[in-house]
């Protein structure tokens, strides 16, 4: 039985080398990249099987998404296309004061037009979590519908129902959101937000704790996760808050860092973890992706507790 | 005054590395790559003041196609747009029997909502000649349109108007094109056609004489040029025929050779060369065009000329 | 349930960049490579749901060889250990007269202490085929015993077992090759050797239709295939000889030619493939596999059917 | 009509990646750099139309530095030169306490040969604005006239002429660039000035603005610009002296910052905007300069903009 | 005469370019490395006329080790042996709060073997100085003989005899070298020691001045050199203690810090510089070393006399 | 002693990757190139102890042209000069119709001012043999007078001398050269020339034989070879034309090999093998060389033995 699936738009990511920007590089770096996809790599890098369910066009594109997927351990069941375009998304990495910048790309992709009968629903009604983030409902009207009901149909079967908001202004305006997202909340046992999106899109105030709360009065949640950027993160479950800080990290790419939190997290409650030390793998986990090229997580459990346990690192040989 | 304009879609062309494939390779190489425009440079390239008129994103990657171009010191009118994508196609290099392979990627590029607003008419108005191919009109009826207009405001401008059919089965059919290909006709003088094109497009048999012939009678074209691969090219011009074999070339990328030839055709007819001898010196440009990466014969007139002149070439030390 | 389960040693492929010496290079270009993976995955790209199971150090480089498997689809079934080596190879590419030189520096790698509590036995019971080749025995006197026993599980589950002579001079004599070899033929369904092997380790003359039923009559094989390079390939089955030529091919990389074969066979003949058919499957793969870098046979089934089709392939666009 | 010409010596910049030494790289990254090439592109991404002309050698390496600053939308008015070879810079870029190290290889450069001539002087008389810096008269005799030449031609032509001191000690010494620079001072508008420069050359002491109004007293500029590295800028004008503190910055490649700061500076000034809104233009292309590869300023002016406006800045998708 | 021969095992180091992990890493970079060679080279680059000798296998990997050291300067003396491997080593650059990671793979090198007959004693014999670490004897019980017996032939010879301890956690445990290692001990006139290893392996307590001090007194060295990262150095020469803060750095690459502070040490003691100015050349030689990819302080006199000298280094041009 | 030394200048070779053109690429690769030091390390490659002598820069340009040769095993004894520059060229590779083209910017480099101070006259003295070619008297006239003087002291000493014509059209004409080097013959003992340069140069006719039979006659040289590219090559030695043909090659890289044949010759003539035996040596060597990125033949004399040896070439392993 897998542990965790999860369900949604996996692009590829080109940038070009070192600081080099668009304009002048002859060369992209390649890599497959999509918040629901680093949560799955993230989950099974912590200890959980798991699966990544989407649809993707069937030509080499497609077929390149799955080798920069499964190459992490993750099993992939696809719906392969033969409409639609394989999303990609351009990264020019910055550094202070110049911005890093995302173009997304991904109008039209296969994975726009996905039904249930696109997606491994099976395993998903067998698995013990299903996961999507805010993304996948903005970027169709069918993925709208289409996230629903999996999550009904996860819901009817008992898999705990886990979702990120993941607000992407380039996708939809904050009202938009807000309705779209709320019609699903009532699907969903472990919501996750950052602070920031609570107050841009669910029209949050108060301190981080009175969101959590506030968002559980609201809608029932079993776990709301909210995470703060260097500030840390914070959960309730069971009425009680639990607290988290961020470790100190020296950032070679900082996208992907929240779905590594999240993945880390669902892997551990799923191992049966209390939410404080699911929260502290989850809060490693970021810290040492923020260390890596690429969207993904790529670490192992080892090495996560390593930073829980450690204060000063060096070279060990 | 600029010689020559040239008008259509520009791509960022993606490609692995050596041999690699898309689905193993970890980075692409990145050039810009379009019909119009590898025949504005090739033209420039052979002597001619040459500019590539078209729409493209405002963003970093609309920025590199121009770039891609200029560098190669052609000039660009470019209307920038807030709407639609940046075109790209990802080609995989391969060698007997694995074929090369083209994905495009080019659906709702900017380009395709392109009208006479959008392109540098008056510029267009004060050439010697203009050119479009068949992969314009293909890509929206808004170009369909808009290639009629641009070619009407030539041909009444005193501009000579020179096209190649450049058909793409992955844009329309032979039927559709057929039909928008002959409603443009009319406002063509020179006429480029691929051997192959003609026979699947426009319908034609007989030998590439024949054909020539046929299209010059049906539509009272100035000058018609057969291309026919590795077998050379012909052309008809004020009733007589004129062939010319092809160089023999050992291929680093076959990309680009068609537009190489009728750039650097289009160019030494500017400069008042006889068509024979145009001839030649596009089938010159054509071979060293495949001996280098990218689809833009990055020649200079001195290289091709040399071609011409030797048989056998050495080290130059 | 899996087609095909494969077990054997797959190493760290380096070898720099292009035409570089070793004693020149400054980077070397990393790739996973081994008789049995590779034969998985040609498998796996030919239609056929297969496994590799090995024994691999627990470290990053034990899991950068499931990344470099995992990523063309196949499952893999790996005994972490703590002790023993990640077995390498380098390999620098020659061109005439400089040959293609490959060290290896596979000594004590840890799959050499493989025992059967190491191998996804239930997975190779439960499997319709299971291969290895002559590699395998050749690493240690425990892999010896191992594939003995494997293949003994898998004769008495009813798994079709295949194996490939493949002969490595640089791992052991002909001699001890041969009487390790012949001691596990009684285990053995389905044998592949290369001629060159039958002559020089298994003391075979005659032609290759007379050395593949001097096999079938000593040692009872339900198929024998005698593969010949350039000079294609011949399968005795059922008392009938078939054989199958070469498809010409533009070498990009020789290695794995063989594995691509063999997979490819495998796979369309678990599929209900004729064995003429198969060969021919195989044959096509194998030509596509030297256009390839790298030990893997990264096709689609629809490129190889393109390959047994088509006499000439052009650019698709 | 161009609103800026500039003219000087662009090299070609060979440098290794990453912080590899020039012993022990085996390849060199290749760009085309130059003081005045490098204000031109500032300038035109900012705004204005630019122009960069010079004399390069007739060979690739000519061709190469001008495919390197026409990708960046500048034109380029060249005479093209039999003799005289293209000047390099090799440039091996430190961290502390590693210096970064600039070898020059610009003797007997083709410029260094460049008279009145070879310059597009036409153009020169018709654009509002003229820049060269202290660079081009230390490279030669024949400069140092042809400077003075250009000089008179622009002023009596009514284009306004702007001057950076530039000093280089590897080209000459403090008296003979005073001697030389002074003797120009006639014929200049806008002087900058690194306030170092300004010590070590031109003997002035006192505090930044001291040294702008003694400057301004003693040749009456129009404007005078003190630059100050990490301190900022200040500007002397109508008898007011404005100043500029500089954005913070990560820097990722220093050279040409000051280029960056001038190129902006005089695009903002052509376009009507006040001294004080020039020199902040002029520092935030600056620090934004500082965080991309190469001594060109490939920026945008919204992002310029963007510095300006912003505190913090984060990923933007 | 060779001033300085120094003995050990040199690996090939492969290791992930930017910050990339070796599970997700297309390609390696290769250098040759080791402690032994790596003194050698920073002593020849501060003046010292240096040699390396050790075993090596007779292949392009041994050969590559040796192009990888002769390259900057210094003399091989190499016993070619068909037995043995080469040693490697994988090193995957961490940034806070991911560790740098080590993993060896050097078991069964050529260099394992090794005796007094593979070792070029006769120049040992004829040099000033001779240098080993506690690496060697660490690697194998033939090492430690031959060690010993090189040792003792140097000491005969009235050769200087330099060691670091060079403790090596994945090679023995700290008693084991504790053993192994005293018992050198009366063989060896300088004694290098980092602070950390004198209390873990060799049990001293109090500051490191005592443990100077108390080493002094037990072994009676010539000098004892311990060495404190980030607090510099101290040496104790003729009873008195020297200090040495360390150079502020920004650290590109940290491996090889120690080895560059001895080898500079040993060459200005050679050249006839105090103790208190050898450290002073060690430390900012170290402090150079750490801004250089690779292991090796490929670095002049004069920039190590550069950081003695300045305080802030500029960009020099 | 040292077997051979050579003499002469070595320039950095800087080449785009693949078939990149200079005009497009952002990066070339680095190495160390020149006909005297190619012939030492071939020399040294087959068994000679070989030295190159010459003058460079006080730089890290200097210092990596040391690095670059010394890397493949062969000694430098170098005048460091503060002044003069490093010789560069540019080096495109063709594929045909596209030459292959070289670009020389060697003017004004240190060794141009070499004088016999600036040689190693000693070691010269104490060699076996010493080698010139005739590139060194054609880059000044100080060379011309340092040859003449070097080989004067070289016979002398009853060194052996050999010399190379080696003319080059960009460096002098053919009178210039003819006079020039012919007033150097009387001090040579083994001539080289290509049969080519012998036509040109040395105003020869007839065929290979008379050419060297004329030249023996002329100068009483004890050995002369003309090489005749594909054609291979002959030596007349004591009366006798010893003829070899060349071995079939596919060329990765043609640079050098002229100077493989001669260092290959030069050292199994110094190792007493007779002129027949040294010339099939030479011829596999050449070959070999341009299988080899580089101007210099990475080979070992094993390598050399298996081309000698061996018909066909296939995977070892």
């Amino acid at each position: 039985m897998t542990d965790l699936v999860t369900f949604g738009e996996t692009m590829l990511r080109l940038s070009p080398p070192d600081r080099e920007r668009i304009e002048s590089t002859s060369s992209l770096e390649l890599r497959a990249a999509g918040a629901e996809s680093n949560v799955a790599i993230a989950a099974h890098r912590l200890g959980a099987e798991a699966m990544w369910t989407s649809k993707l066009p069937d030509s080499p594109l497609g077929r390149r998404v799955v080798a920069g997927l499964r190459r992490y351990g993750i099993d992939t069941e696809i719906a392969w296309s033969d409409e639609g375009r394989q999303g990609t998304y351009y990264l020019e990495h910055g550094t202070d004061p110049r911005g890093t910048n995302v173009i997304y790309d991904r109008a039209d992709a296969a994975v726009t037009t996905a039904t249930t009968d696109d997606v491994a629903l099976d395993q998903i009604r067998d698995a013990r979590t299903f996961y999507t983030s805010g993304i996948t409902p903005a970027l169709s009207a069918t993925l709208e519908s289409t996230v629903d009901e999996v999550l009904a149909a996860a819901q009817d079967a008992g898999t705990t129902t886990a979702f990120d908001v993941n607000y992407r202004s380039k996708l939809w305006s904050p009202d938009e959101a807000c309705e779209s997202l709320t019609a699903l909340f009532p699907r969903i046992d472990v919501l996750v937000t950052a602070e920031r999106d609570a107050r841009t899109v669910l029209d949050r105030s108060g301190d981080a704790a009175d969101i959590a709360r506030g968002l559980a009065d609201d809608w029932d949640f079993e776990t709301v996760v909210v995470t703060r950027g260097s500030n840390g993160a914070l959960a309730l479950h069971d009425g009680e808050i639990h607290e988290q800080s961020a470790f100190d990290t020296d950032t070679v790419d900082p996208i992907g860092t929240g779905d590594a939190f999240v993945g880390a997290f669902l892997a551990r409650r799923l191992d049966g973890e209390s939410v404080p030390t699911a929260l502290e793998y989850g809060a490693a986990t970021a810290a040492l992706k923020r260390t890596i090229p690429g969207d993904v997580a790529v670490v192992t459990r080892a090495e996560v507790e390593d930073v829980m346990d450690t204060e000063g690192r060096e070279i060990s040989r």
